[in-house]
């Protein structure tokens, strides 16, 4: 017989296992895709992602507080990349139209084309390290658990 | 009538939303978890995940190669903490005992301590952040999305 102790003992060491392989595989694949990206496409992976969010974007610009909360990166963090992103001329840093004190970033179409030139690269990486592994099942499973996390994180 | 391309389109619609929801959430947990690690216990999270990966070892040592793979840091990366650690008395570095190149780390007894004041704090916010928030089924799924993908990248 299972008693209710037992079960809630089994559901917690589940959970304690599924957060190290959850955490520790999300630790190497990063790695693993930060490695490929930079190699083929001379885009160091946190700005592959600066560059995406800011092209879907209206307007392709974002005010950099914005920007830092969408891609989780601290204000030291994000104004480094950004100083490198207009470095290269992908990125343009403007004062704010709305805000003359404030600024935004705004994506360049060398911006533009740098993404488009990395996009096809991204999707076949993440494809061949986790896509192509997941039934659809478990694809809207993950959708089902961090899409609300996603929205409580960001409220 | 839903085609065989229709489904096949609605599958990786459905997989690229939850790559999206599962990257972008994790950056956002992992900030979370990291400033309030920090805040709360003075430890680095990524020290924090060190010392679990040392605490773990059979005589709480690991050679630097293999701590670095363990926790996916470069080498850069992982010689700054490792500095950071010894310097705070949490970590030795001594050569290994089995070839005299090679150096590996050890947990100290203050290290040890460091560790066991933070992993209820760290299993608190995790349980706050994601744990509670998932089902049983959904935790075993994880598992099993997640721990055969580790093992693939570690091989």
């Amino acid at each position: 017989m299972t008693t209710t102790a037992e079960r809630s003992l089994a559901s917690n060491v589940t959970k304690a296992e599924a957060w190290r392989a959850y955490f520790e595989t999300t630790a190497l694949l990063t790695t693993q895709l930060e490695k490929l990206m930079k190699a083929e496409s001379g885009l160091d992976f946190g700005d592959f992602n600066l560059l995406l969010v800011l092209s879907e974007t209206p307007g392709q610009r974002l005010r950099l507080g914005e920007l830092a909360k969408a891609v989780a990166f601290g204000p030291g963090r994000l104004t480094y990349r950004i100083d490198q992103l207009v470095r290269r001329g992908l990125v343009e840093r403007r004062p704010c139209p709305e805000d003359r004190r404030g600024f935004e970033a705004v994506l360049t179409p060398e911006g533009h084309r740098a993404l488009r030139r990395a996009r096809p690269l991204h999707a076949r990486h993440v494809n061949d390290l986790l896509l192509d592994h997941l039934t659809d099942e478990q694809a809207q499973m993950l959708l089902e658990v961090f899409g609300p996390l996603r929205s409580r994180l960001t409220s």
